[in-house]
């Protein structure tokens, strides 16, 4: 037990992290029925679908999981008030400005956590009132921070400066990664590729063989002036990385990107002409599993290192 | 005791990298006096330069140290063969190809270590005989690998793949960032920037004093695309990144560039004209220390965060 399994009333300290495309209820439920906290993540599905998300996550699991909000697609409160409706007590907002809903959503009762990429924002989700922090490393991918911090370095930065529990996100897909987060001073993980690759993931299974496939180099930040994001290296990431030789403008880059790529590349399974978000952990992982094998795995490994380590006679 | 303290006949597995303009003999010698192994960084020295830094060091150490040698820049053996000629056995070698000098110098009964940023040319310094690697992630200050790959994702890629002896570089500044490495199957790390910040350094009192205000952000790689190098954001940082934008060719670069501009950073200490290299973990240096009491800080947190980590009951 510590401070990240209280706070959510789980097993393991490991959180899956919320991804468009690829983390529905399927994902969510096998990740919290393994002991894990599965998140939905609500960036790609409208209201309505979200809603048949979390009912189905609750008849599949009566273990506690939570939502993924990205303030940049969900700017109003319709969605929030509709989550605390169904009765889902935990919120997981990113890509935004934390002072704008952590008070409101603290209020009703819930567990806020908000995911940063830099100390400033750290602090700011601090002082708005958030419940704990995911901070993610340039390595992971998808949504990244401009200062292109790697969890290794960010991590004992925020550390150092803010007492609440801190979950690494970004490299981190093992136990030995795991491992690696909570010498760092970390008390959860937030893991996403490796989940994305999962049997229960909703991402197309062509997406997951190209994920496993994905070696060392094969992810790059993208649209780093726009905004900054990790994809695989596929015809979509050069056709924006020409645009953005061309001294492009960013009207050029929204006709070009749109939610309609994503979708494309990670859930219709069109690996050339869609975006396709993982993190470089990719180069990792060589095999899709089920949830729950996964989470055996990190935590078996976990523990072996941890012996290890300790033998180390230093 | 372990495969890097044996190899090196060390106290403690931590590594002062090799830093052109701040790694001459006194921070060498400072490093292995106090249990480590210290490297003169040969880079930015003509081989008369290097070979005095060598004498001087041997009679202000009874201990190993070594020599780091840029093969981009050492492209003839008559530097090899001084080296070997004035007794030190231990040599880095980096930016450049690893079958080049590797059999000759082990031949010559030298220990061999190759710097490295991808698992590619992990593999290929083990088939050419190093005795260990260094591989140094995407948040290593200096030259950098194209592939971006971070510390976190770089070290279990390598480890997965090598039997080699494996030391950690980038990223790496204090105890709990050696014993994640450790966690991820390092075992060693190569420090950098810290010692470019000590008080044995020849860095320019001007630039240390940069590094420990550098903050977050506050470097970033540049030259993407001709050599990757991570500086700090000064007017010469931006000049580089002018150029970058307006497309120009590489001899623009070139005259920019040269060697001159990292002598007038680091050695002179013009802070906007010169070139400034320091990694990411710059951020978390805050005084500059003398180099056995950052030696002394590193391995007492290591200890203590170890003990933590035991602690853990997961």
């Amino acid at each position: 037990m510590n401070r990240i399994t209280d706070l959510f009333n789980i097993q393991y300290p490991i959180i899956q992290g919320g991804m468009i495309w690829c983390s529905g209820w399927e994902l969510a439920a096998a990740v919290s029925n393994a002991g894990g906290l599965g998140l939905i993540g609500s960036g790609s599905m409208k209201p309505e679908v979200l809603k048949e998300h979390i009912r189905k996550c609750k008849l599949a699991t009566p273990k506690p999981f939570g939502i993924n909000v990205p303030l940049l697609f969900h700017g109003n409160d319709d969605i929030f008030r509709m989550i605390i409706d169904e009765g889902v007590d935990i919120i997981f907002t990113s890509a935004g400005n934390p002072a704008k809903w952590t008070a409101f959503l603290k209020q009703k009762g819930l567990t806020v956590v908000h995911v940063v990429a830099n100390l400033k924002s750290a602090k700011k989700s601090e002082d708005a009132g958030v419940d704990a922090i995911v901070a993610e490393g340039f390595e992971a991918g998808g949504h990244n921070g401009k200062e292109e911090t790697t969890t290794l370095v960010l991590i004992p930065l925020i550390k150092e400066q803010l007492n609440i529990p801190l979950i690494a996100a970004g490299g981190v897909g093992t136990g030995k990664g795991m491992l690696a987060a909570f010498a760092l001073g970390a008390e959860g993980v937030q893991i996403g590729s490796r989940f994305a690759a999962s049997q229960e993931s909703s991402a197309h299974d062509n997406f997951k063989k190209r994920i496993i496939e994905t070696e060392e180099g094969g992810t790059m930040l993208s649209l780093k002036k726009l905004m900054p994001v990790r994809l695989i290296r596929n015809k979509f990431f050069h056709d924006v990385e020409m645009l953005e030789n061309m001294g492009a403008q960013s009207e050029k880059f929204e006709e070009l990107l749109g939610k309609g790529r994503a979708k494309l590349g990670m859930f219709e399974g069109n690996l050339d002409e869609g975006e396709l978000e993982i993190g470089q952990i990719a180069a990792l992982i060589k095999e899709i599993k089920p949830a729950s094998k996964i989470i055996d795995e990190i935590m078996q490994e976990f523990k072996t290192a941890k012996l290890e380590l300790i033998n180390i006679a230093f």
